[in-house]
């Protein structure tokens, strides 16, 4: 089994492709970047992500991060012009790209990949080596799959920092249309009913909204995209989706507390079944309330007197309250510790409440 | 226009009850507190959120803290033996129990609330006078409240912390509809399809599925009483929410990527159209991305060393990686702020990305 001692190759410099390049090029690996644009293999070469592929180059591992849409073209080439080298990829649905390159020559050095990961942003400006820290990124060979091939993309995916998952490529491809698409899609129908209301209406709008919806503000040409190739997965949940939709107008119609209930439930069932942080089973957390004025200084006044009580900080959310300049801002905290914390931060003078 | 003077009386020492008590308290008003439990009431008292209301005692206002499905008949009861209060509840949807309170006697002295503040928590353990910091609090006059029923009730939000925001009952319901009932039922169905999920394919959930559904681990008894009695709204936006699944699915199976742009650019608008922090517009923001260990006093040096930078932060998510002890924490700033907190906690050492 070959280790990872490059050259690699990065095709298509945006946000993943650079942060890829840039995390290879921090473990010593010569990079090699191929772009359409010119001036994205320029800025990328800038940032120090690698140099580009010249002729005589030869990779040993291609890595293609380009929109979902290219990804079979762009995988079949690069089999076609390394014959020696592993290819891999980073789109958010395997099965699609997966179908133009089975049957070619050179398909058994081909395995998928998808790190969780991105950000709003997008372009190789906002690239950097930390995306994928503590990240799932999951490694999906097809059945002709050579193993020394998925050794060495899940050999990458350590080397930037991130946790490989090794499934098929149709196991993915149904994860996450359930853990992503569907939820992207359902986000989108309720932000669009936002897109209607009076402004009056949405000042009533608080902190669940803002969750629910948050994630339909991402890049309506990517997504389109994303949920095309995985049309078939998502289109067999949103059908799902519909029959309960059915059920739950059925049963507000009716006045069916029954069936209104066991919908309610099954959600919250639901919720508990998402992995805790780290991947563990979910400890039960407390949420502390802290009020804080909205300035400079007071959250980290608020982390260090917190920090000093010695109590781990799970997660934190800083509320937006409408109407006036104090924020509120929960911190989650293992349940046994909550009294701990808050008994600490009331002796400092802050207005804690659960 | 008469001052809130007291004695106020808190039917209902909940959450919401003991928390409006504490504050009454706290601003030096007598409290009366009135519970169907009597431990409850022996625990606000304990908590020092008032008395217990004694057969002498005339309350100038009345506030009505019960389930969604008693709030009609505990207003009527109201009203009927406090001749003279002014009474009002803090329910979450204000036509239904108005319905049952307009023809009565003294229906005029009646005038709706619901305070937008809350925990996963309940009970009068749980209550903090501070709940209602800086929240929209919904005041909703029917057409026959006295005016000067109306400024009473807007003076309890204020000692409350919060902004009373005056708005018509069925505008009310059809607000909240909006913005809370119809996004909590589509998270509970977003969140219902992993409940049947296979482990492995969660192992791929990321931030933006935990935020789709969060809310659907609230209540199911508290939440079906809510979206029953605002059933009308609720139904109506639910049906266009299912108008919209049906040419969101039938845009999928026809590969007909101009409607689907369509939908995807509308949920975009939806997530701009949500009013910013304070109420205001939406500033520009950008979003750091700072890697941080995942032991206590970590979060404290960054907020110390970005507090010392001088900007100040509007937002705070500390994200949930699966698979390894270091967080990703995403602090949101000002656009024009971002530049100057990077370089400064990154020449402290932070890894930080946008």
């Amino acid at each position: 089994m070959p280790d990872l001692i490059g050259p690699v190759e990065v095709v298509g410099t945006g946000l993943l492709g650079t942060s890829i390049a840039l995390a290879c090029r921090q473990a010593g690996l010569d990079v090699l970047l191929s772009d359409t644009s010119a001036e994205h293999i320029r800025t990328a070469s800038g940032l120090g992500a690698g140099r580009p592929r010249q002729p005589g180059d030869v990779p040993q591992l291609v890595v293609v991060a380009v929109p979902p849409a290219m990804l079979g073209a762009v995988i079949s080439h690069a089999l076609a012009i390394s014959p020696d080298a592993v290819v891999t990829d980073v789109g958010s649905v395997k099965g699609a790209p997966l179908m133009e390159v089975a049957a070619l020559p050179g398909a058994e050095r081909y395995v998928g990949g998808h790190p969780m990961a991105g950000s709003e942003r997008s372009g190789p400006l906002a690239a950097t080596p930390k995306l994928f820290d503590g990240r799932p990124w999951a490694v999906t060979p097809h059945a002709g799959s050579r193993p020394d091939a998925v050794a060495l993309v899940e050999e990458l995916a350590r080397l930037c920092g991130a946790v490989p998952v090794r499934m098929e490529p149709a196991e993915h491809d149904l994860a996450v249309a359930r853990t992503s698409h569907v939820p992207h899609l359902l986000a989108v129908l309720v932000a669009g009913r936002l897109a209607d209301a009076p402004a009056e209406h949405l000042a009533l709008s608080g902190q669940g909204v803002r969750d629910v919806t948050r994630v339909a503000g991402g890049d309506p040409l990517l997504y389109s995209q994303i949920v095309t190739g995985n049309a078939g997965a998502v289109l067999d949940l949103l059908g799902e989706v519909r029959d309960q939709l059915d059920r739950l107008i059925g049963a507000l119609s009716a006045g069916d507390l029954g069936t209104l209930m066991g919908l309610l439930e099954r959600g919250q069932e639901g919720t508990r079944a998402i992995p805790g942080k780290h991947g563990g089973p979910a400890r039960p957390t407390a949420t502390l309330y802290v009020s804080v004025p909205d300035h400079p200084g007071e959250l980290a006044r608020l982390f260090a007197d917190a920090g000093a009580s010695g109590v781990n900080i799970e997660d934190v959310r800083i509320d937006h309250d409408p109407g006036r300049p104090v924020g509120l801002v929960e911190l989650v905290v293992a349940e046994d510790s909550a009294d701990v914390l808050r008994a600490a931060l009331e002796s400092l003078g802050w207005a804690v409440h659960r």
